[in-house]
């Protein structure tokens, strides 16, 4: 069966941004990649070992689950084309038309929450994977929910001191199974593991 | 120049103790060890890839920092011969005569704070690094004072959700470089990071 999945970047203290929704540094590997660039409409860029991993993680994705506050922030910067190529379900109070965008991003929003964003997603995504796009208050609800199958964190090397912490507000203790380890030159270093449920 | 080094488990969420001083499984992967067994005057155990990183963690140590609170927790517990085997210094508000153990441990309590215990452990140790011992708090005073050039964390594959973070109360952003990840078998993952002051 298809699985939910998510990617994030966290400082070693394990924030997933900086304080007042800043990014402080931690996508700073992204932005030359080449599997990034091409994401985002641009050519060239680097392909190292964070671009393949960047471009593993969205190879199988078929649809998106997103935060509205993720949302909100991203969705002037995104503009007419926004970088995700696939059905988004927003989970947000708000109810609102789909929104329909060019590169084949589709924005649904969900109002009746989380846990029925999931499935919605999973139906849009057919034999591919779902994946938590964030922010940190989706992952912790899929992770309380018992709904998240594998997390990969991208550890980058800073202490931020400050911010939204990546797991924060879980109800329960979760078992980890790591799955793999990929020491990247650049000084990320990326974590997969699969929840054990 | 010698350096001052730290060592501490934590889960995947960055807890290096759970609730209550609980250690709720961040040590498990420790006990079987050969060179923990060894340093707690025990025979046998296992001879891994884990072994050899603790092994090694503790081999060009001269002197010890450590908290008060990990102190007064481990006093009773570590009995007669305290699993150290070198000059260890306590950073407590109570002045207390030094306590020589068998097994080359000795306590020194040092009642002019955490920046007062570095230089006298520095003197202890000679050649060889001093380790800040614990707890999380006096991590913190190191790294806040900017006296801590090396950290490696032994990520545990769990997320505790709850307890005592590693990595709190920093006054600042810390810059890190990253030196080593070893990815053993038992699925705890050793980052090892230089400090950048």
């Amino acid at each position: 069966m298809a699985k939910v999945t998510t990617n994030m970047s966290i400082s070693l203290d394990g924030f997933a941004a900086g304080p007042n929704d800043s990014v402080d540094g931690l996508h700073d590997w992204l932005y030359e990649l080449s599997s990034w660039r091409e994401r985002h409409g641009l050519d060239g860029g680097t392909s190292d070992v964070d671009a393949e991993v960047l471009d593993e993680a969205f190879r199988n994705v078929g649809a998106l689950v997103m935060g509205r506050r993720m949302f909100d922030l991203g969705e002037q910067p995104w503009g007419d084309e926004p970088p995700f190529h696939m059905p988004v379900f927003v989970v947000t109070h708000r109810a609102r038309e789909p929104k329909v965008c060019k590169g084949g991003t589709t924005f649904t929003f969900v109002t009746e929450g989380f846990e029925a964003a999931v499935p919605q997603a999973r139906e849009a995504a057919g034999e591919r994977d779902v994946a938590v796009a964030g922010g940190p208050d989706v992952i912790q609800q899929a992770l309380n929910a018992g709904l998240l199958d594998e997390i990969q964190v991208h550890v980058v090397p800073l202490l931020l001191g400050d911010g939204q912490r990546l797991f924060d507000n879980l109800r329960a203790r979760v078992e980890l199974e790591r799955i793999r380890v990929v020491e990247a030159p650049s000084g990320v270093t990326h974590l997969r593991y699969r929840v054990v449920q």
